[in-house]
């Protein structure tokens, strides 16, 4: 019988031994933890980020303890939360917007509660590390069994800091869209799904000519594509990705560099 | 009784979920896996880098089912692939040259099979991530015990893209090499064993002066060495790596930026 | 019954095969380990930052057999030694100051030996590897059982090259300290505890001006904080972090790249 799965998402980078000190304070409680890390290299204090890449991941994984820990707010009055997914998950981290969204896709926010009780913390709390003394510990405990509302008070789920991911506005005709996120391929993903951008623009099939407009006035005339490979390396391509958002992407190459986007800049996609 | 072990390699990067998605995906199938992350920082779109990371890493770890994704051709006609090997193994990837020097070492391929079957995928395949949707998931079920040839048809393993990893050629008292890959310290490998620098040059023995003419016109004149720390600090170094190959270094420091060194430079090796 | 633990550090480079491979190793030998790798990012040849980062990591971690490979000196005489603590870990590196600190923090070294037997080795010791060839092995074998007597001949602890981390001086009135190292957020630890600084200026409470001197000249002013939450974004702050280290940072900023600060600069800090 294997051991609970707990995953771990952090922006303490992998030169610091900070999230293998979570993985180490997980095995102290949970010795037979089945651990993945999702990402200790998360952009530095970008909430929106972590959130969206545990939006990507979770779905993909195991049920199970989630600890995500992009906090800035660390050692302030912000709550450490837990969330009970309806899949059956708990989602663990600060209440800053970072759970939310994947809380949702995993069929639901079914409770939420504080992580206040000391007896599932670290003897001593520091004022700038709760990746370790709260919530890898809470994420152990409930992974062996502990039941969510024995570590705190429940929380109005409506109270909670609401998401950081934009969604996309269906206008007829046109995306209105943002830059949400640039991989480590340069690939940019969008505000919006697939399904979004057709609800704009109808069907679309590859070969499809489209515009973007970005914010900052510049224009990038591409096409849909079903994948990198059908158009000549180098050259720009609108997809859907495979956690079927929209996004922007160069054959073997870095979008983002190539037309110097930056997050947050807003994108208007038309055909044209 | 340990689980199976299953490796993953890819250039996914480590800031990105994709990687842990795979363990994800692979601890659904496979729960009691262990596995080893070999590396999610190949370069982009490498397949020399990543088939030579491989040739290095999976000698020293357990037989297992290892996968391997520096996919560029994702989405296309490529084909997916497993290769039993000799000694045990099953490896999985695109077949675009990636899979095929590791194997070799692996006591051969001894038979190759098409990873087609849809029971041993995900419901839904990307365009874009095979390795979450196809890779992945064939390495988990057949290290649970599935028959490489339950995944799809065999496949003429003459038929396979070839290798991307140069050999040597050896001249009488010449070496002619190339850069095959340059680490993370600036340590520089070429292609060729010991064995083919000797066979070129005769045997070596520290101190033994060489010249290396690189395809530049850059000349580097060097010594055969044990090991770093018996030259001075900076200074360069020819040496016999821990896989065997040609390796050019420089004690404590950085030989690639020292010399201008970059990838695919043909070089030329001589005693001085 | 869950495996041992057994936690890896090195200077590899986590685009290098060469942490997955240690990891390899140990499951050749210890199937069931279970293994946390603390950082394969360690700053080339930075012994002093794997001391340090050692020091912070393995109180946190169960214990356990804990390699760490920073080693500029492989393939000279340096020793290969496995260091026995108080609380029953097993340190094994070279002896070259990286084991030291971690060990005196786990209630002490109780045990030094030299790791010499070749049955507890890879087969072929290469010059250039001995966290494959060495040390891995050595924690697998200590893990599953083997005493460290049984590795080599006992080692002298006042023999040891000592521990790279300086201490910080109380003065009257003053700190002299010096900046030990910056982590991926560009906070600056400090020589010295928290402790160390009030026994220097008296107590500490949030708000507390102090000025620090830098061996460049340079002079920070700043107060003392509890966390980073309660100055303005940007602020610099110093604080004590979650090992109990006197810490620079700034909120949400890189105090390092802020201040121009490097390692191995003098500090000299006081109440203003």
């Amino acid at each position: 019988m294997p051991g609970p799965l707990i995953s771990l998402l952090s922006d303490f980078g992998s030169r610091d031994p900070s999230g293998a000190i979570m993985r180490g304070v997980v095995l102290g409680i949970a010795p037979d933890a089945r651990i993945v890390d999702i990402s200790h290299d998360v952009r530095k204090y970008a909430i929106r980020d972590g959130a969206l890449l545990l939006w990507c991941a979770l779905p993909f994984l195991p049920v199970g303890a989630h600890v995500a820990v992009v906090d800035p707010g660390v050692g302030t009055a912000r709550l450490p939360i837990g969330l009970a997914t309806g899949r059956g998950d708990v989602l663990v981290g600060p209440d800053n917007g970072l759970l939310v969204a994947a809380a949702r896709k995993l069929d639901g926010i079914v409770a939420v509660h504080e992580l206040r009780d000391p007896r599932y913390r670290l003897p001593v709390i520091s004022t700038s590390f709760h990746g370790r003394d709260v919530f890898a510990p809470a994420a152990a405990h409930l992974a062996t069994g502990v039941p969510l509302a024995d570590l705190g008070p429940a929380v109005d789920p409506a109270t909670l800091v609401p998401s950081p991911i934009a969604d996309a506005v269906v206008e007829s005709g046109a995306l209105v869209s943002q830059l949400v996120y640039v991989d480590t391929f340069g690939n940019v993903k969008l505000a919006g799904l697939r399904s979004d951008l057709e609800a704009a623009v109808g069907p679309l099939a590859p070969g499809d000519p489209l515009a973007l407009t970005l914010g900052d006035g510049t224009r990038i005339e591409t096409t849909w594509q079903a994948t990198f490979g059908t158009v000549a390396a180098g050259e720009t391509l609108l997809y859907e990705d495979s956690y079927r958002r929209v996004c922007l992407a160069a054959r073997e190459a870095d979008a983002a560099a190539k037309h110097g986007l930056i997050e947050d800049l807003a994108v208007r996609i038309e055909r044209r």
